[in-house]
């Protein structure tokens, strides 16, 4: 754990917060090049209804219209869930280097916890991991949001 | 096999065409809802600059819009390769009922070849699996692309 990784989570906590506002299971996302936010994102799936607008992939095509390739090589992740499998596939598709996450998804994590995609030996590229960064913040904005929906 | 399996798959084997035309790697699909062809999509990774933009990706975007939910209950999609990880995750995210896939993907593929996403009894959806209709077609049409490359 660094303290620019602590910015950085405490940023896609933002955007989580920012998910929580509409409605939205509060998930958050901001992909970083060269020290800096190079895009954000937080879930949409709603809003949008849209069941492709996770937090990670709102971030990742920001990210590459900007760069203007689908290659998003030297850039890190930081979301504040553990990806599904469909975000951790598009991580490994867009080619980042590096993922960090906040809380463990025990039911649907793609990044160790029911499979790993994000660093998987069959496929052609593979991301570091670091798990676990600002978890407690993370969980509780999810209890906050399933507690409301009951 | 069936009859309507053959007609829709020939389908997503047109969108493949359209992708070739595009110097994009020539993968297609068809969502299908009560019999009748709901969304089309073709690969447009490179045109869109979106690591995102594989066909089943663009198809179930555009079925979700035309729906305004996302979720696709009572869809089956039908794609000339067997789906990698992001697709086969977008599939179970968005609740289709069936998948039929043309050639395997031995590398990526995450209906049976390298993993199981789409029928995986750890996710909280599993589709129905078919796969290999018109594998031939679709290879086809992938060694055509890739010849040209070389």
């Amino acid at each position: 754990m660094n303290q620019d990784d602590l910015f950085f989570m405490a940023e896609a906590l933002v955007e989580a917060e920012k998910a929580l506002v509409l409605d939205e299971v509060p998930i958050g996302a901001v992909i970083v090049y060269k020290g800096e936010i190079y895009a954000r994102g937080h879930n949409l799936r709603e809003s949008l209804a849209d069941p492709t607008a996770h937090a990670e992939i709102v971030a990742i095509r920001k990210a590459a219209a900007k760069r203007g390739s689908w290659r998003l090589h030297g850039m890190t992740i930081y979301v504040t869930l553990e990806p599904c499998p469909m975000c951790a596939g598009a991580l490994v598709n867009a080619r980042l280097d590096r993922l960090v996450f906040g809380a463990f998804d025990p039911k649907a994590g793609a990044a160790g916890s029911v499979m790993n995609i994000v660093a998987n030996e069959h496929l052609n590229h593979r991301l570091s991991i670091e798990g676990g960064l600002c978890s407690e913040q993370a969980g509780e904005l999810l209890t906050r949001f399933f507690q409301r929906k009951r």
